[in-house]
């Protein structure tokens, strides 16, 4: 562990072993504890630092007021041949999607397909490391989650939708897999709080004020509402995301999923979907990987715009960072390390085995 | 069949006979003919005329040139419990589409899940006719189909992935179906040409020239490459959909995708796939209905922006399109009303029975 300014640098393993013991220190078992924190530790090593173990502060939050369950009974109900309910109890979310994303797995592998509906959820942390998981299993994946809301309805002017993440990927047995991790807003809300601290416009496609109106003002955007992707189309993006994580579990959705900020001693009832294809049986590793590999080639040989940014395919980034952490080590924000080595510090020292894998 | 300027209106059931009749005229079989013009008028009944009866041209040259298989062996291999692979054999797009839309609905109905990865087809129509088919038999969907190259990707400069469409739906048996049914590019080339047309400048998040580089100008616009939504969000959806549509399907993809235009004399070797969930085995009807309408009535209890413009879920217009339609005609320029008609007339007077049901 090495040192720098207001952060700490640990290796993956140090990382995972804090993580898992963090999660004990708040009442999980270890199972669950490694578990969930195989999803923030990915998060972080692709360098997703906003959905990683920064995530611990609500999370350990809600735990300890019981807004959270850490002792849950998370069932799984199979439905059909292909498909699974998932009924988290109010787990803690990388736990449920966890289960959700195993319990998925088992059925694609029988069936070729596999979908997981989950209900009873709460903030599963970003969607690429689950796609990762199920990659280098051999599965491509369409998974997302429903939100608490921030986006209006198209043209409308209240928060009736939440910002919902949805990610796909598809394996590639020969390189990089294809990774796409996305929510469904033009700009992130960092980024025009940023443009506020700089006294800058913004392009007046980012967000609207409170009125629902189009701004360039980051003020008046911060009291209004992000705006999605390609308008109307973002917007049903949002709506599709919710319909199947949302309405087709059986959890909430809309204006029904309760806020995380504003009421954490609640259940949010979140959902997840998960489903996953498992191209072993569509044709051998050596036929998908040429492909695959043949794919980003072609996306590659486009000469750039700019040519110090060479075309990219989703995925690249998160890959590169992966290994450059790995190496270097990752870096953690010195309060959070805090946060950390506190919820920790709870474990009893009779508490099971080394967490260290 | 009433008439106005430039336009003949034909009732829903006239041109489903004149749709079924071109279709036997141009070499298919009664059955093959019927299926593939089902899909052609659900496009027109929901208002999607530019996707609708308007691409016989484009059908027609290439059958008659043999680019398209008027008599093809379209095969399908269960490669999975809930997985099939389909091979059009160069069949035209929207029968292709049809059997494989049949065959993923044969194994969700066993399994709750179903997926169908096509190759060897051609352009299929919009996607929302599947949807909507797929959606009044109680399955949700993802539906979607690559394209010949017209978008640079995210931040190159040659046209190497498709304007691919995608398409999601969510059956509502208490109301309109949500049915979205997208491109990834911000404006269509019809919206630039219309933007030269009357002198005006579009955009700067519309299109780059090309260089790569966004224009406002829609004639550096036309020569030069449509924008995805979302910048490389949309980039990213593009690929997706012709990862699953092509790579996976053993079809092409980006550049390997021939084009009807350049090369009508060539198989395009397009590929679709059709994911379904048969919401049967979630609940009943009526759970469905009452969280379908709930959804709705929510989005729209959103005090609008625009007094005149009340918040829209996504399918509605194409449902009020198809209703006033039904009740009042479907409108068709003449010009391809005669187009039908030559097509149809090479129908040989001893053809099958009745076509129209």
């Amino acid at each position: 562990m090495s040192a720098a300014a207001d952060q700490v640098t640990l290796t993956e393993a140090e990382l995972r072993d804090l993580g898992t013991r963090s999660f004990q220190g708040l009442g999980l078992t270890l199972k669950d504890a490694q578990d969930a924190c195989a999803i923030l530790l990915l998060a972080d090593l692709f360098g997703l630092s906003t959905h990683g173990f920064s995530r611990m502060e609500s999370y350990g939050e809600r735990l300890q007021i019981k807004g959270i369950q850490a002792r849950p009974n998370i069932r799984v109900e199979q439905v059909a041949a292909a498909m699974v309910k998932v009924d988290g109890d109010n787990a803690v979310g990388p736990l449920v999607g966890m289960r959700a994303l195993e319990a998925a797995t088992v059925v694609a592998r029988k069936c070729g397909v596999g979908v997981a509906l989950a209900r009873g959820s709460n903030h599963f942390g970003p969607v690429s490391p689950y796609s990762y998981i199920a990659a280098q299993a051999g599965f491509a994946s369409i998974i997302g989650s429903n939100s608490s809301t921030s986006i209006t309805p198209w043209g409308g002017t209240d928060a009736r939708l939440g910002n919902s993440p949805v990610g796909f990927a598809v394996p590639n047995p020969g390189g990089a897999h294809f990774m796409l991790d996305m929510a469904i807003s033009v700009a992130a809300r960092a980024k025009i709080r940023n443009a506020l601290k700089r006294g800058q416009s913004i392009p007046d496609t980012w967000a609207t004020d409170k009125h629902g109106r189009a701004t360039t003002d980051p003020a008046q955007a911060l009291d209004g509402f992000l705006l999605p992707i390609g308008g109307h189309k973002g917007y049903g993006l949002a709506l599709l995301v919710d319909l199947f994580a949302g309405v087709l579990s059986g959890a909430a959705y809309l204006t029904h999923v309760t806020s995380w900020i504003d009421e954490p001693e609640l259940p949010q009832n979140l959902g997840h979907f998960f489903i996953l294809l498992d191209t072993s049986v569509l044709g051998s590793t050596q036929w998908l990987a040429e492909r695959m590999c043949d794919f980003a080639a072609i996306l590659h040989g486009s000469p750039p715009a700019d040519s110090s940014k060479p075309v990219l395919v989703p995925g690249e980034i998160e890959f590169a960072k992966m290994a450059h952490q790995r190496q270097h080590g990752i870096k953690i924000d010195l309060e959070l390390h805090a946060r950390l080595q506190r919820y920790a510090g709870r474990v009893k020292p009779d508490a099971q085995g080394p967490t260290n894998g």
